[in-house]
């Protein structure tokens, strides 16, 4: 009998030391190789293509003038904002460039832009495009955002605007590029498919319909390139090979059958006796995370992500080599003193890659004006997102959160997903990526490889049909999703960030590397 | 051994059935005594002043316009909209009632308002007013919040407007009665003293201001009226004979030191990375009670409560007479199916006499628009108020959740205080509250008697002084610090609750009765 006590006690001390709801902690991938990828071993991209390049030379400030026609569109998807008139604006341009197709897609929301340029070539590249852009508080901003003014910065002249680099501008910089082509060589080297769509900001919840209608012809493609301003503020090129998943939902609390004021908000003195809608969605959000925000406690929600591979190995390895200097310029760029958890080195660095997220993107409810007003809320809503790691999946992700919920107390709150997509992973073997590599090396611009960013883009629906994607450009950009975004047109004296002209010149080059 | 192994299981299962923070739960005051208070038993006013009643009723449509006149005077104390306008109609109608003094009283904040009305009477009166009204989001009225419509209600021809009952609406209606006097008596049966604020809905924290300067003459006075719609819509008259104190706040997380963006929003992508002001602002909310919302889990919150005395328990009781079909009532106003913790009967009126509250008024956080936006908000804030039972004292209860803030890792969150006072109780004893109980009992109104009610005024102004305090008169009105506030102006037939001319006529007798 003392033993059983014994064991009693046992049981009750591992009781106590368990935490408030029982769920694994995020996963810990310790390194299982050495090895380190080394993309300057690729070689250089040796081809010059002196009239074309000389054409952009010539064409600079109509090139810069297209580049801000295009920002000056506002395109809100989240607010439907000259959604259709931007849609267009690509369309119109695509058949100023003598595409052979060049047509919008009706989808469920907003409509994708479909375009074929046959250039009777072996290559086929897919371009993927977003025209959309995230909504603005224009107060927040020194130039207003949609006068795309070109303006001085710490890093020289750029344009400022919405969409400046997520992603108008490095999109149509590409443009600008294929436009000297063809004025110089009057044909592409590889043939082109353009799939742009206007909901990426919101999720993309209807590009699947875009690329169902052309998937036969997709799958012929040779690969897939989004152009994207890939320099830091020193120059230096990140190359990512995927990108998360999300999961992006409102959670809402109101008045109902199991308590709380059911039809509009009621004299605050009345918490004595009414539950309180909004310390419900208090609760439930608070109860889906550790104290400080940062371990996800919703059980197995952290499950299905799997380990690096030994490919993505070799990639970490050799982005740690240089991590010290990035963990400094991103603590800057996005004004932190410190990382969640005090995360340093590789450990920070596997949380971006590796680590799935539950954030808070807003949350309303009640008064929120000057002063005092003292009332009980009837409801009270927030939106979240939750980026999704390989091999997570957005379905499984919110039946996970429901269930969560429901488990505990919070069944009558309301999830509304607004938009949801899995991840998506490229090999860097993918003959593609290793065109892209040796088109950097040529501009000196050896790439550091990450296996991805920690942002979303709905690259599955191409990685899923088996074709490597690369997000990839020289230039210089920042402000995505936030206030004074920018892209760098005009770099000052001596910087390694490329101005206009270097930009389009690369996408030249990859186009006729990829034809190779 | 064996012993001490057994106690250290009982110790484990007790440690593993504590809450998550220490804390003393809501107070459980059992009843002491059968006695019940009967207000029937004082007997009824006796006086009649017909012609004082027949100026009333041929005067009612004037009567009625200047009710309308006040209210459509907007008054917003929390956004500093018609102040100035609101107290300078107040004093100059005092002036017109030949009040001898009648003056703005400055204070740091918006103007208290000053009257002295010399019947050289044996009695003195101090009305406490307020002029001051809550804020309103016009789109969710029936009829505009300042145009003051008459509209058929369910309750029969009413007056929709911001203030109509909370508390403009019987206000104008004692003047009113006082105009009547005035009109066919020359003078008043007691001197007045008008005590007047314009900061009522912000938590009134200059008023103190106003009482300082008139103090001494303040104190020679023999009670305070606070006219009061104090019918609910079967007619039935409730009289509160206290109120509770209160604490609001705003409660601020935002990116600094210790982790978070500081400067702005950044990528929601970055959660991997980087703290969430949103997500800590919800985990100290969260910590500060049950999973349900409804227990303050704040060490000691509760612990100042004191218990009934002997006289409030005559009340209660005699209260719980009716408390079935009162729960009813409470239901449909305030569109509740079931009572926070499932409280009924005397568990639910000690809870609304004797608990403290926390709640949340309002939060926002990041983005708040149509559809997705995915950022990672750098601040996050959010309105709350505590209302508090006697004896509890603000600057207590701040400290408490200061201090609670502190010890759970939330030490950087800013607490800044927008309104704070005690809460206020006079005796049924008090020969102002008799008066008033003999006035109701002569309209065959016996009211009920509560010691308090669970909604918040600066009383403790007057009865720290010494003065007894009733807020009272015929009247019903609903919706304050909610959208369709009104006040009924003309019952249906045969309704129990009294028209314009019978609320005025009580305040009539009402002054007399105190002469006596």
């Amino acid at each position: 009998m003392p033993g059983r006590r014994l064991s009693l006690v046992v049981v009750a001390l591992v009781l106590i030391a368990a935490p408030p709801l029982a769920a694994g902690g995020p996963p810990e991938f310790s390194a299982t190789t050495d090895e380190a990828f080394d993309a300057a071993a690729l070689g250089s991209y040796e081809g010059e293509h002196s009239a074309v390049y000389a054409h952009i030379d010539q064409n600079l400030d109509a090139h810069l003038g297209s580049i801000q026609r295009w920002l000056r569109q506002r395109s809100i998807s989240a607010q439907n904002v000259g959604i259709q008139e931007m849609a267009e604006m690509l369309r119109s341009d695509l058949e100023g460039m003598d595409f052979a197709e060049a047509e919008l897609v009706p989808t469920s929301g907003h409509p994708g832009v479909w375009g074929y340029y046959d250039a009777g070539a072996d290559k086929t590249l897919v371009l993927y495009l977003m025209y959309d852009v995230q909504p603005v508080d224009p107060e927040d901003w020194e130039s207003p955002p949609f006068e795309a003014n070109v303006i001085d910065h710490q890093f020289g002249r750029v344009i400022m605007a919405r969409a400046a680099t997520n992603q108008k501008g490095p999109e149509r910089a590409f443009f600008n590029a294929l436009e000297s082509i063809l004025a110089v060589e009057g044909t592409l080297p590889v043939n082109l498919m353009i799939a742009a769509e206007g909901e990426e900001e919101i999720g993309s919840p209807n590009y699947p319909e875009v690329i169902a209608k052309y998937e036969d012809r997709l799958r012929s493609a040779d690969g897939v390139l989004f152009p994207f301003n890939s320099q830091d503020p020193r120059g230096d090129v990140s190359m990512f090979l995927g990108v998360k998943g999300i999961l992006y939902f409102e959670l809402e609390a109101r008045g109902n059958e199991t308590g709380g004021p059911k039809e509009a908000e009621i004299h605050g003195s009345l918490k004595a006796m009414v539950d309180s809608p909004v310390l419900k969605l208090i609760q439930a959000i608070a109860s889906m995370t550790s104290v400080d925000g940062n371990t996800i406690l919703i059980p197995g929600y952290y499950d299905p992500i799997r380990p690096p591979t030994h490919e993505e190995e070799t990639l970490i390895n050799a982005l740690l080599d240089d991590w010290e200097t990035q963990e400094t310029m991103l603590k800057q760029a996005f004004a932190v003193d410190r990382f969640a958890n005090d995360m340093t080195g590789r450990d920070l660095l596997m949380s971006y890659l590796y680590t799935t997220t539950l954030n808070v993107d807003g949350i309303w409810a009640g008064y929120t004006g000057e002063g005092s007003k003292t009332i009980l809320p009837h409801m009270a809503t927030a939106k979240m997102d939750s980026r999704l790691a390989p091999n997570q999946r957005p379905e499984e992700a919110l039946e996970m959160i429901r269930k969560h919920l429901d488990d505990n107390g919070f069944g009558d709150l309301e999830i509304r997903q607004l938009g949801g997509y899995p991840p998506a992973q490229t090999s860097v073997e993918a003959p593609l990526v290793q065109a892209a590599i040796r088109v950097y090396n040529k501009y000196g611009k050896t790439p550091d490889v990450s296996p991805r960013i920690g942002g979303s883009a709905p690259y599955y629906v191409f990685t899923e049909l088996g074709l490597p994607l690369v997000a990839g450009g020289l230039g210089h950009g920042s402000g995505a999703h936030a206030p004074n975004e920018y892209m760098v047109i005009e770099p000052h004296e001596g910087s390694e960030i490329a101005d206009l002209a270097q930009i389009e010149k690369f996408y030249v080059d990859l186009l006729y590397a990829l034809a190779e």
